[in-house]
């Protein structure tokens, strides 16, 4: 096959791209409720969805975007609900500070157990990441099971997390599992809604580990 | 660690939660302009993202669902744009044809070739897998770069994709891009609009793949 490489692209620099983007956000938006620290987090929510409604969905933890950015800066593990959030994470800036991206839900264990506790496996992987990190922070973007589990070991103190980015999508228990991580005193990004997915835990995520890196420079 | 596993989960059977959501989504959704082969489609594009606004947003070229049922069904393969649609979507219904799903937008020969280029690895991506399939159903959920490309390859002649899956989302190029694709005579899936994403393009396959695999019942 010959390829005729001559033609303009319409865009080519994803710098470029982005800056552009941001800016027409921005002035989209117009008025919001959010801080200054938070807005960059909505920002690319927003980038991500295209979807204003979901950014101004958003719901922050007081304490969430310093907890977050300390967390990254000390290298603490992040764990994923899934794999479309693991992979969509951006790895650099996360690896520079000693830390790490986990998945479980695929775990051959984590499937035997959710057979032999006739549970899910998102709950039985959601137990085994607390097991496994002290303070991680936790991107859950899919399974409302997972976030209501962890909910429940940050009840009964088995779990200390140093963030919950809890942002599940769906019409069951999605907006529920919300509601309750909204009741907790420990630092959390949500929405309020049916909406959210993985993208917007991925975009959360690598807004935080922008806002981690810009901090030590 | 010691965990109490005497709780009662909220969701436990996914099968489950997946009957009870298509039901909402076909009460809420009401009239809508979709054959009965597309609608399963934008059935699922809601489940996966919660918006009813994006489901209705797709635009179906008329044979773009027998044509992708065919392609499944012949093992074609599938070409993701990023990673986060190869994760998603689901393995065992393409792999039981002889498909499977490749991306190629890290692969270390596409980002030297786009830095030779002054272009993107998207760019450099979609050549490459036109290269390396005929006919494969092309997933682009992320990337309106690789969409243009992929379009323009398509009007020049060297390449003939079986289905094009195109709904990257974003400010910048990507209504643009799928208003594009709108043009082309040749089965395309697609949305107006800035919404799509990994999810949607996800969606989709899944959707089609379920369909490819009843068919064979």
């Amino acid at each position: 096959m010959n390829f005729n490489t001559d033609f303009q692209p319409v865009t080519t620099q994803p710098q470029e791209i982005e800056e552009k983007s941001f800016k027409i956000i921005t002035e989209e938006l117009g008025a919001h409720p959010f801080t200054d620290e938070q807005f960059p987090i909505v920002q690319r929510v927003i980038h991500a969805s295209a979807d204003f409604e979901l950014g101004r969905s958003l719901v922050f933890h007081p304490h969430a975007v310093q907890a977050g950015i300390r967390a990254i800066r000390e290298g603490r593990a992040l764990v994923a609900d899934v794999q479309m959030v693991q992979v969509g994470i951006s790895k650099p800036r996360i690896v520079k500070y000693g830390g790490d991206v986990h998945v479980y839900i695929s775990d051959p264990d984590v499937a035997a157990k959710a057979k032999e506790l006739n549970t899910t496996r998102a709950i039985v992987s959601v137990r085994k990441a607390c097991e496994a990190h002290d303070g991680a922070i936790f991107a859950i973007g899919n399974a409302p099971t997972a976030l209501l589990e962890l909910i429940r070991l940050v009840k009964e103190g088995s779990a200390k997390p140093s963030l919950i980015v809890g942002v599940p999508v769906g019409f069951v228990s999605a907006a529920e599992s919300k509601e309750e991580l909204m009741k907790l005193d420990i630092p959390f990004i949500t929405n309020r809604g049916r909406k959210g997915g993985s993208p917007v835990a991925v975009a959360v995520i690598n807004a935080l580990s922008i806002l981690a890196d810009a901090q030590g420079r």
